[in-house]
C-alpha cells in the first residue's frame, strides 16, 4: 500500500503495532480520526500518553494502580487471610466482574518459564512469599492458567508457602457452566471426572 | 466493569470510541501497552498527534497530502484529462492499489443527501466544477458508491458539466472478477445483464 502521506504512513505503522490490528484496520482508524475533531485525536493521545507515564503498581499485590496502595488492598472490607495469586491485572479484572472473591490479590507478572528464561526471580513470587510472615493470610487461591508453565509455578508456589502453614488451592477446572458434555474438550471433560464434587 | 486505575478507564474509554473497537478490545489494547516499553506509547500518540496537528488537504484535488498540492497532483506523468471523482480519501488509495488509473482525483468529501442535511454545497462540488474551465479535462469518472445519494451526486455532477463539454461515466457495477452468478447479490446481477459488453 502507498500512503498518500508520510503522516499516515507514520500513524499507520504505529496503530499496526497493537495486537489484533493490521494495516487495513489501522487506515480505517486514521481515517476516522482526521474525519472527526482535533480534539478527539488530542483526547486519545494525552489518554495514552498519561496512561504510561502515570500508572503506579501497588507496592502490596503489584497490580495496576493510580496510587502507591491500590485500592483492593487499601479497602478495609476485603478479607485479608485469602489471596488470590494470578498472572496479569487483567485476570484480576475478571475475578473482580464476578464478584465472588472478597479476598486480596498478587499480580505474579507472569509464570516461570525455563524454556523462556523466565526464572522465579524475574516474575513477583518472592515478594508473594514476604506478604506471608506477619500476616492473617490463611490461604493462597492460585488462579493460574492451565498450562505446563503456570503449573510448574503453582508447584513452586506451594512448595514454598508450605513452611509458613498456609494452605494453598487451585480455581476449579472442569465443564463450563452452560457448556454441553459432547462439545467440551477431553482433558477438561477428564479433570472434570477427577476433580468430581460429592453432593453432601 | 470496574477498573482498578482511573488512567486505564479513561484510556480504555478513548480507545472504545474508535470504530469496532469495544471496550473489551480496548483494555487488551491498553494492557499490551502497559507490557511495552514507554517509548512504545509515546511513538503511538506522537504519530496520532502530529497526524492530526499536521495533515494537509490537497488545494487541487482535497485528497489528504503532507505538501499544499499532493503528489499526485504535482506528478507530471500523470494524465490530466481525466478525473477520477470519488467520496474518500480512503478511496483514492483503493484505486491507486489497482495500477489502473493514471488521471488525476477529486476527493468530494461526502455526497448530497437530504436526510441529513448534506447539499452540494457541503461537499466539493463547486471545486470540481472550477477546476474545469481552461484545463485539459476531457472526461470525468465517477466512482461513487451505489446508493441513492451517490446516484443523486453523481447526477448533480453530470448535469453541471455537461455545459463544458466534458464528458462523465461511472465504474462499472457487475459480478465481481472470481465471483459465482449464484452467489451474486439480484441487483447486482440485474445490473451486469443491463450493462452488458459486447464481444467486438
Amino acid at each position: 500500500m502507498e500512503f498518500p502521506s508520510k503522516l499516515v504512513e507514520n500513524a499507520v505503522e504505529e496503530i499496526a503495532k497493537l495486537p489484533g490490528i493490521g494495516k487495513k484496520s489501522a487506515l480505517r482508524l486514521v481515517m476516522h480520526l482526521l474525519r472527526e475533531t482535533p480534539e478527539a485525536t488530542e483526547d486519545l493521545s494525552e489518554a495514552l500518553t498519561k496512561l504510561r507515564r502515570e500508572i503506579k503498581y501497588c507496592a502490596k499485590c503489584h497490580n495496576i494502580s493510580d496510587t502507591d496502595i491500590c485500592s483492593i488492598c487499601s479497602n478495609p472490607n476485603r478479607d485479608r487471610t485469602l489471596i488470590c495469586v494470578i498472572e496479569n491485572p487483567s485476570d484480576v479484572l475478571a475475578i473482580e466482574n464476578t464478584s465472588q472473591f472478597s479476598g486480596i490479590y498478587h499480580v505474579l507478572g507472569g509464570v516461570i518459564s525455563p524454556i523462556e528464561g523466565i526464572g522465579p526471580s524475574d516474575i513477583k513470587v518472592q515478594e508473594l512469599i514476604d506478604r506471608i510472615p506477619g500476616s492473617e493470610v490463611k490461604e493462597i487461591i492460585l488462579a493460574l492458567s492451565s498450562t505446563m508453565e503456570a503449573d510448574t509455578t503453582a508447584f513452586y508456589i506451594t512448595k514454598k508457602v508450605r513452611d509458613f502453614g498456609v494452605r494453598t488451592s487451585s480455581i476449579a477446572r472442569g465443564v463450563p457452566v452452560g457448556g454441553e458434555l459432547e462439545y467440551t474438550d477431553e482433558v477438561t471433560l477428564g479433570r472434570s471426572i477427577v476433580g468430581r464434587v460429592s453432593y453432601e
